[in-house]
């Protein structure tokens, strides 16, 4: 990688200490909801340029200016939309790969970036399982990357900022895996759960997670004025939740729920506590474990809701204690788009690359 | 057709003076979402029978549970929905055909339909134009079925009551033009219009109005929190209101716009009137003109809101004059699959086989 | 009461089994959405004849049409809409008495009603829990109308037919509690579940079910794209779902939530059976509980959703099984000003005035 | 006014020709949706201090952390918000008032504020109109600041940036006037439209722009799933339409709607050209006519919607042309909250004090 020089296109920011060139990035499934926030982001960060846009799609087959794909992006990226290419991806014109694409076309590319020595942010679950063998149950496909799965690191910023920093490969979590990790990591790290009891999260998500692809199950009409659960027992966040938190399935339950909006899961977490503590004992463990963490808020006994999170790349995490200070819920709030996938992408290259962390995203 | 009686399926309903026996009534087209509205009202109709549900999809291929489609349908109807089979429909058992397939699947069944006899009240558009020879510039085909044409009666029941009485094919109205219809009717048909000024509909239709089919328009994330016009000088209904109305398109413009909404239009509508009315006049005009009209509901000055007539079947009209007594804005507001739809269907059914103009409807 | 005959005013309905009077009704409450909802059946009920329609609110100082409160129910009712006047209820004009008013207008209310011998049911908590000491932790008020108390039965119709038919006041169950008492009865009184392991239920609901009052957290831009738990470990409802499930508070939570929706709640419940059981025996165990019950339909291990049951009077109910057969989900949902309100008010009314139990409500 | 120099608690940026100080701005009304948008952008500009938050409000008697008002705001800001107290804003402490207040707050505060040197953007309507006669008519209040109104300029910025650079008080447009008068301004400006056809603008707003007191047209059920037209004929923003535009009253009709939405605005408007244009033609006009504007997005024959423009400062116009090339449809989009209110305040604000235009809106 060059050394990194402020963006000319970017914001006129610009700051003693900063890198010295501008990183180079291409985004690789840029017309879906992930991809557009990405670019949102990107347009505004200061020592980014984005060099290079591409679909996944299987119907675009020439260039396009994004705007057709993303209005709202209008006027903000000079350079157009152009097939998948990977051939293209090299380094002598790219720093940085983001991965907005399907599972399986992650998984293809991603060998051979790592090979022309490319750094990757997946945003797909290509690369979160660290055990190959249960891709077949959870995602229905073999999983033949081992070794890139093995140097990949789980991109949950709050969690593995050391590994991050050096990672030429992050797997960033799934949405529905941030808001519930980061809900349960203070206590779990601690030990303060009866796992005996078992954990249960509750989780609600706007329709933006469930990706562009037009199907019946997304069309308004089914989606407004309604709120149903889906995937329970089986759903594909599952796993790396278990697998960062360091859980059993048996004593873990998810149920996914789809809520009318566009933007926010709201996640609603319910464990014991193995033996009483109080409201400040358990404010101050949060504040503790997330006080290096800028894009976690601590709120305590308030309870976090998606409004204060949406359009932002915040996660709130408020909870509350029963009487008797074991029955606890925690409930835990952040943008599907923003923390829970493009914001959290961000993160990780921030990190990689030494900008602050929270460059572009507050 | 036989004599009709009280339906047992139905609920307890009889009145001394009914027809005596039941009507039978099939439906083509019945996974859509205008098939799904007219089944809850033909559900509660005391004098009819559904024993046959079609689809017209291409997917299916078999025999479902009409609750498959429409969940909120379990438990009305012991018949199952099968593939759109038009054979099937013979006069031995079937009085009534209601189509709701897309416009050349209906331009195909209805000949054949009405040489067996058997009585349709087409949802689609296909024999809604007089005129055959502009269906290619609004439709995009030809139309040869000139004769069923000719004798299709456009079914807005409020203008056209004696008619459909007496039709064997009725053409149930665009939603968007019963809105924009009932609202001009009485102005126009007292000559009391400015025309040279040109009227304007400005309307506004909930998503249900664009059907069921998945698209990317149509996606959740891409209605919600959003509001856009499309079609500008060249939607579908405009020849229906111009023929109805008597207007020449180069002196009306219509403008839908799509709401984040599930169910409903509001149309707003401008015109000059040729000279000063009072409010009281024009009130009083419009009470005239739909005294006898029950499902048409005139607030004089009050203006209509989309909820108060979202789930049932009235069109309610309201008005605001200005100060020089000439400027006025009709406000109308429907529900697009109630008497947008499947409500008129069932109102043309009701005048075609000589029940209460409002059964089930009110 | 007088015997009844078949209304003039309704529907055209008559039925030579049905009793041969009109059912003389009023409502108390008139204005909000619970009365709304109640009037809009009502509307549709052939044996009932609303007299008497009285706002509760402070403001309203004259009679005035209940349109100008309900734009959908113009022309629908005859009767004004007069404030609060307890003493022109009395058994020469009234059969019957509806209260959607504050609780502690309803705790007034009632005992001279009673005296009067005027049946009522009640749409407030005033008279849903047996203990009258608590009311004043769950409500905030002293209960001091104890024979009242004793008197009401509790008017969840499906557990308590039998009294609620003798019954001459009913207290109208609240909407999330019906919500879960429905999803988890046939567990419980069968003994399935494993009561140490507690029973958890997520529930989440539409803004109607929180009242008509204007209020910060019911502003439109403060709900819409939003979604937020509130009352954790206290709210309302808690107490009438102990008492009609016989659990204990400390092995029970229930956890609220304000969706971006008008209507509906669907429920998410968690719980642990004693023993492994198959799909197939709790589906069995749920449709034989439900089988003489026209407004619950049991789905097995599909999944309810709202929309199935926004403006019906159902209550569905599926459920999903983990692979060991001892975790369990129920789903249940239903509409709040539905089954979840005057759904279930008249459903009462119609057993206790020996009316089929379904009639206006399907 | 002190130099500028940049702020530390703002983002890193600085530009080495910038001005040499802070800004040091209070917002008097920072409880409302305006206000909290203002601190939104004044949060990330990067020459700006806040360090003064009023609440303009009844209620608020001692201070609080704006985050209690505005959660999302958590950590943003140190300052607390205080009642409002015009003698605390005094020029050793503060360059800039903004005022979000209700107008006749902003009527009585500003002729002190200029009195004392203070510079003040205000965000009412209290000096929009140039005549103090019509006040009375439109607002219900006599008008007696006069010598502010006079000087005051009507900060639309496109039309007036010469005069906001040197003005003292700017009146901030109203978010409906802004996206009439940007749609308008080319035409009417070139002398195109043919006047005598009238002008009808059709507009369509989401609910923050009503302001953030809870009220009965406001509650979320009424908003929700519903579409009205309000203020026909009479709406406040006419009058600074017509001032700005040099319409007369009869020759402009404007229809405001309210849409289920929290941000943005549509408005259809209605014209005639003088003689037959091309789109070409068109287009080149309104391109050339906002060369110079960074935040109008001129979009040729593609049509504008309002999720292009929801949480951005953009105002995006588009416009199609029947056959003839004389009737004409404009379309413009923005966000009320955005350019329609604080995102135009802090361009003001940009030009007032020398800042790029965009700075914080792009």
């Amino acid at each position: 990688m060059r050394t990194l020089a402020p963006t000319e296109a970017g914001n006129a920011s610009r700051s003693s200490d900063a890198p010295q060139t501008t990183l180079r990035v291409a985004v690789a499934g840029a017309t879906g909801y992930a991809g557009r926030e990405l670019l949102c982001l990107l347009a505004r960060h200061p020592w980014t340029r984005v060099v290079r846009l591409m679909s996944s799609g299987r119907h675009e087959k020439k260039e396009f200016p994004i705007e057709h794909s993303h209005p709202m992006l209008r006027g903000k990226f000079d350079v157009l939309c152009e097939p998948l290419s990977p051939e293209a991806l090299v380094p002598a014109e790219v720093d940085l790969v983001f991965l907005a694409t399907p599972h399986q076309t992650a998984l293809e590319l991603v060998p051979s970036l790592l090979e022309r020595n490319i750094r990757v942010i997946d945003l797909s679950a290509a690369f979160r399982l660290k055990d190959a063998s249960i891709y077949p149950r959870w995602y229905g496909f073999e999983h033949h990357a081992h070794q890139a799965l093995e140097e990949a690191v789980y991109g949950l910023t709050e969690l593995n900022a050391a590994e991050v920093r050096q990672a030429r490969l992050v797997a960033n979590p799934g949405c529905y895996a941030t808001s519930v990790i980061l809900g349960l990591a203070p206590l779990l790290k601690m030990g303060w759960v009866d796992l005996s009891a078992g954990i249960i999260s509750d989780s609600k998500s706007g329709a933006s997670g469930a990706g562009r692809a037009p199907s019946d199950k997304l069309h308004f009409v089914e989606v407004n004025e309604n709120c149903r659960a889906y995937g329970l027992f089986n759903h594909r966040h599952v796993p790396e939740m278990l697998q960062a938190l360091g859980l059993e399935e048996r004593g873990f339950i998810f149920t996914p729920h789809l809520l009318p909006i566009t933007r926010g899961i709201l996640s609603t977490i319910y464990v014991r506590l193995a033996k009483p503590r109080s409201a400040e004992e358990v404010a101050a463990l949060y504040h503790d474990f997330y006080s290096q963490a800028p894009l976690v808020r601590v709120l305590g006994t308030v309870l976090p809701e998606i409004q204060s999170v949406a359009y932002t790349n915040y996660t709130d995490i408020g909870f509350s204690l029963d009487r008797d200070g074991q029955r606890m819920i925690i409930v835990s709030a952040l943008d599907n788009l923003g923390k829970g996938a493009a914001g959290q992408a961000v993160q990780n290259m921030n990190l990689m690359f030494g900008f602050e962390e929270e460059t572009a995203l507050t």
